[in-house]
């Protein structure tokens, strides 16, 4: 390893001081990998995958429950997830700032490495790069994924009809409120802990389990349940009625939504998917949920209600009236993930 | 299209003025893309495929040859390309800062769906993020990539042994060149220009053609010849005898690297790869190379001499002297992809 304790433009340069810094620093963290690959080889993967990818340029990069490293690979294999696939490898191409404490880059790396553990995913391929202080605030990530689509999933929005219903395996809002909560320096009776969590194995048992039963899955992340459900919506031309008495919420995150002014609705979650389910084996997939941890407080939250030429969602909400959920227009909370 | 001309944080947020965004900038130049999904499925990828990423923070962001989008797509085929495979599928990460000129974006989309067009290639999945002024430079982009690995592909540095030639294909430092010559504000009497280009076709061919005599493929980036030659020499465990005067390079490149006092072996090249073909196919691996636009300059540049159990790289120079050739340390170049 080298003498320096930050990361300085020249780790980015592709010469010595490079491979020192992947040697030690970044395949430390990846004890199955003897060399991070320009191009990985991957052999028998079915003749179906999918391929995903995202960046994630939250900041803070450490907040409670998560970081940006976790945040990478749970948010990459859901992807993969919400496909109905099995993830089996990941790239991952950091992009860090000049300045960088490598501590701090140990930390995302064991994170990273402990939560692809989790999701049965390897990082097989990567990339690093240095950029000069001032930009990437601290370190951008970016993982892309591979997955084997399971034979059983049967998954589209050309599935989805009057009488299905909308299940959450869980609590919203505990993501986007747990990175406010911190940007904003807020304390609450208790601290709001991202839920940034692998779903794969809770999704590959519904589907593995339930089949074309399942028609829909999709993770509510940077728009909330309100951009899954309006999507959901529009591209499959229905009516989803929700009811607002039956969405899992923490009491904290409520809390800390009503003095910061968000609509729960709208903000992202990263341990969650919306799940459309045939009415006949929504309760089963419920009782599926709850089996996991990060399914818990799963909870039926709505029903497709009749295909319509203005597709809406609309919400029953605890007092008795009813609202129209709309997607949001830009941008609620800046760099949530 | 929004009546903004340049990007807001809010274009990042997932609702409404992201889909507008990526609907009608982005996936205008995709026009094979109806949507641009979180999980693309790929289906018969093959038994054996290859997977690589990216990320690309070249800085400028327009240079002469090219731009960070025609190098997003370059960089990963060619990655693809230098493990035997035929690329299939990319993924497009756009990482935006805040106040990029819509019109920038436009022209970088557009050189990214022209030379995926070359490379063959199609961007089947992608995420666009948006980050606060002063952060990412205009724009950072990660592509992944998938191939699939052509079955007369046969590399590994396992396979290298005495006799074998080194083929380069084209001029060397042209791409390194290009960016400092701009960054410096230096005219010479020639723009020099990038070489940037898509080079899987051309390595196809090699290796359709000639399978297993073909040992090895690297493309020569961050760290130039002297980076791959190196890691040839201490992985397969051999020396390697270069000639200097068998080198391609251009004048105006010569010349600016005099001024500004690079050597060119560490330059990073954007079109070029480094082979190593057995002693017999040596000439017709030049042939086939000479039949391709970026291969009219190749050269078979030195030979494997012997293994050793201190491998290294030396250059009989154009005086008839000989040196060693090292591997940079650090940084000579940042940010040139």
């Amino acid at each position: 390893m080298t003498n320096n304790k930050r990361i300085q433009l020249a780790h980015g340069g592709g010469g010595k001081l490079t491979d020192e810094l992947i040697r030690n620093v970044i395949l430390k963290y990846l004890p199955y990998q003897p060399e991070l690959l320009d191009s990985a080889i991957i052999e028998n993967v079915g003749e179906k995958i999918a391929f995903t990818t995202d960046s994630y340029v939250v900041n803070p990069i450490f907040f409670p429950g998560g970081d940006v490293g976790k945040l990478a690979v749970c948010g990459t294999t859901n992807d993969l997830a919400m496909a109905g696939a099995k993830p089996l490898a990941l790239s991952l191409a950091l992009i860090i700032e000049e300045g960088l404490e490598i501590a701090h880059l140990e930390r995302i790396m064991q994170s990273i490495s402990q939560f692809a553990e989790s999701a049965s995913v390897k990082i097989v391929t990567g990339d690093t790069k240095v950029v000069p202080k001032g930009q990437a605030d601290g370190i951008y990530i970016n993982t892309a994924g591979i997955g084997r689509v399971l034979p059983q999933a049967k998954l589209g929005f050309d599935r989805i009809c009057e009488g299905d219903k909308i299940l959450i395996n869980g609590t919203i809002g505990d993501h986007g409120l747990a990175i406010m909560a911190m940007r904003e320096n807020l304390s609450f009776q208790t601290t709001i802990t991202s839920d940034v969590a692998v779903l794969s194995q809770l999704t590959g048992e519904l589907i593995e389990t339930l089949g074309s039963e399942i028609k829909f899955l999709r993770d509510p992340t940077r728009a909330g349940i309100a951009g899954v459900l309006n999507d959901i919506a529009s591209d499959a031309g229905v009516n989803i009625l929700i009811d607002e008495s039956r969405i899992p919420v923490n009491s904290s995150v409520k809390a800390a939504a009503e003095v910061l002014g968000f609509d729960l609705l709208n903000v992202a979650n990263e341990g969650k998917f919306v799940a459309v389910v045939s009415e006949r084996s929504a309760e089963q997939a419920l009782n599926i949920c709850k089996k996991f941890p990060e399914g818990k407080l799963a909870n039926i939250i709505g029903q497709v209600e009749s295909s319509s030429e203005s597709p809406a969602v609309v919400m029953k909400t605890s007092i008795g009236g009813r609202r129209f959920v709309q997607k949001p227009y830009g941008e609620q909370l800046p760099r949530i993930c």
